[in-house]
């Protein structure tokens, strides 16, 4: 049997393009004692895996030039030679850009049994979702009250910070590009505010209009001015969980950073980085405290999905270029 | 009696100069009851009194224009309406920038009984020493064996943060300018880095050789090349405790800030500002460890004196030429 997958030709300067992916396939060696073979039924692409395409150790490892790619990944197995799984069970796991994935069973988790779409697991029952639970409860804890501001708040993680928020009572605002994902955001009750065309300046006082008392909480997801303008409208004591800076990820050289830093010492504020997959024992607490919300439909989450593995690098990209809104996935 | 005390005639623009001090002088009213009058021996001048002179309110209150300045100072009871403080008692308050205070009871402070000089009070346990116990024992939590970076540090703060963390047995690293400080540094068993004529990346590279292995904690005073330059060698879980940003204080327009934030995300670092007053309630704790080693003479700390009232504001512009080491000090 042949799997699919991409590989990374080159590591990308700047924005990447499609010719750096390869579709390569190969013959699955037999399954071996402990080992099951899965068909990819969806594919996950995250804005981190750009930060592993350039070949040097950050907080994971980087990905292998002319190797599989891989990344959050749903499918059923195929075959199995693990007494924990069988035939037709649903799992999760890390062999994606693939349609046929063969691992370990040990790597390999049976999807819970929420009453919830399988791709629910790679977006906001996921990775993205648990990063925003994560990003305002343990980092930013996050107090019932509290003036939240969310940037790229209709991205897959910001788009279930801004609900999580919304739940606890106090002013929420949402940073967006799109009149789509503004309106969006205006209809489940968050303060939508554009920051298109905009320097820190000029969103800084869109910012102090919207939320005038500022914030207490800001979940980062952006850099860049957006971070600029809320250093500008913290309130005393206001906590930042840094989730992503996507803004200066295709960076080729450093650009300076914001020029009001010392705010966080006239607003007695903290800011504190944080990688999701260090904090994954909160990820069963998440998911009792939000999957049973998503089967009922009551939190909004949205999904934008190409079709097919041939368009997973073109996936991927769009995630730089903010046309996904949502969770970007692909079907196989 | 008449009270000598300087006022600011206009808010400075950059550094301040000399002539936007005044020194006026005033009758003093009779006392009423519960006040004390002081004989002030000695005032302290501080990098914060900065940021009160230009008219807003940040953290603290501005110094209104025309008005008595005011600051920490110690001094002798002449004169007392109140039963908890007689003629002779030692005290400490906020009556400074004047020769004679004359203050409600309940602002002053009798002298603690450790066997240290009175003008201690005013700096290795006074504000600056609180403020470097605060910063790294409450703000950035150090533990045993920490790695520990200091900016300014042979100032008032660093110059105990640096002692403190020694303490702790872990690599220390000061960064200073003078070739006076660096030595003294080097005289404690801390390993010095020049600032001096260095961009962030070269002082990156030498904090590096200073420390290979990254560092736990940093505390920071300067903000600048400084703290770009402290965000490339952090390690995991590093704490950055945010005490002030020097460098900044006489900018008269925004500077650009670190092109590297991205490492608080990177090494799940945390960064937080702090202001000493709102953490006095760790006051005693402090003073009951650092009193007694400075009565032993287990603490060096340094003072940078000059005499007379007429001197201070001179003595406050001299902390941002980097002129004084340690304390600076006015003698009455």
């Amino acid at each position: 049997m042949q799997s699919r997958y991409f590989t990374l030709n080159d590591h990308p300067k700047g924005l990447p393009t499609t010719d750096l992916f390869t579709l390569e396939h190969t013959d699955l060696t037999p399954l071996q004692e402990g080992e099951v073979r899965i068909r990819n039924t969806w594919l996950s692409v995250d804005p981190y895996m750009r930060g592993r395409m350039d070949g040097v150790t950050t907080y994971i490892e980087p990905f292998q030039l002319g190797q599989p790619l891989d990344g959050a990944a749903v499918g059923e197995i195929i075959e199995s030679r693990d007494a924990r799984l069988k035939v037709g069970d649903k799992v999760r796991h890390m062999g994606g850009w693939r349609d046929i994935a063969q691992l370990p069973a040990e790597q390999v988790e049976a999807l819970p049994e929420f009453d919830v779409p399988d791709q629910a697991y790679l977006g906001v029952l996921g990775m993205p979702g648990t990063t925003a639970w994560v990003g305002l409860n343990i980092i930013a804890q996050m107090q019932e009250g509290d003036n939240v501001l969310v940037s790229a708040a209709s991205g897959a993680v910001g788009s279930l910070a801004v609900q999580l928020a919304k739940a606890k009572g106090g002013t929420v605002v949402g940073i967006a590009g799109d009149q789509k994902k503004l309106d969006w955001l205006e209809s489940i009750g968050v303060k939508a505010v554009s920051y298109k065309g905009k320097d820190a300046k000029q969103l800084s006082e869109d910012l102090k209009q919207a939320c005038p008392e500022g914030f207490d909480v800001y979940y980062e997801n952006v850099g860049g001015a957006c971070l600029e303008a809320a250093l500008n409208n913290l309130r005393v004591g206001a906590r930042i969980a840094v989730c992503g800076m996507i803004s200066r990820y295709n960076d080729e050289g450093p650009s300076s950073g914001p020029a009001n830093l010392a705010m966080l010492l006239v607003r007695r504020a903290r800011m504190e980085g944080f990688i999701v997959f260090e904090h994954w024992q909160h990820h069963n607490d998440f998911l009792n405290e939000v999957a049973p919300k998503i089967a009922k439909g009551e939190i909004d989450y949205q999904e934008t999905v190409a079709e097919g593995l041939e368009q997973t690098p073109d996936a991927f990209l769009q995630l730089f270029s903010g046309k996904n809104q949502g969770k970007m996935l692909i079907k196989l």
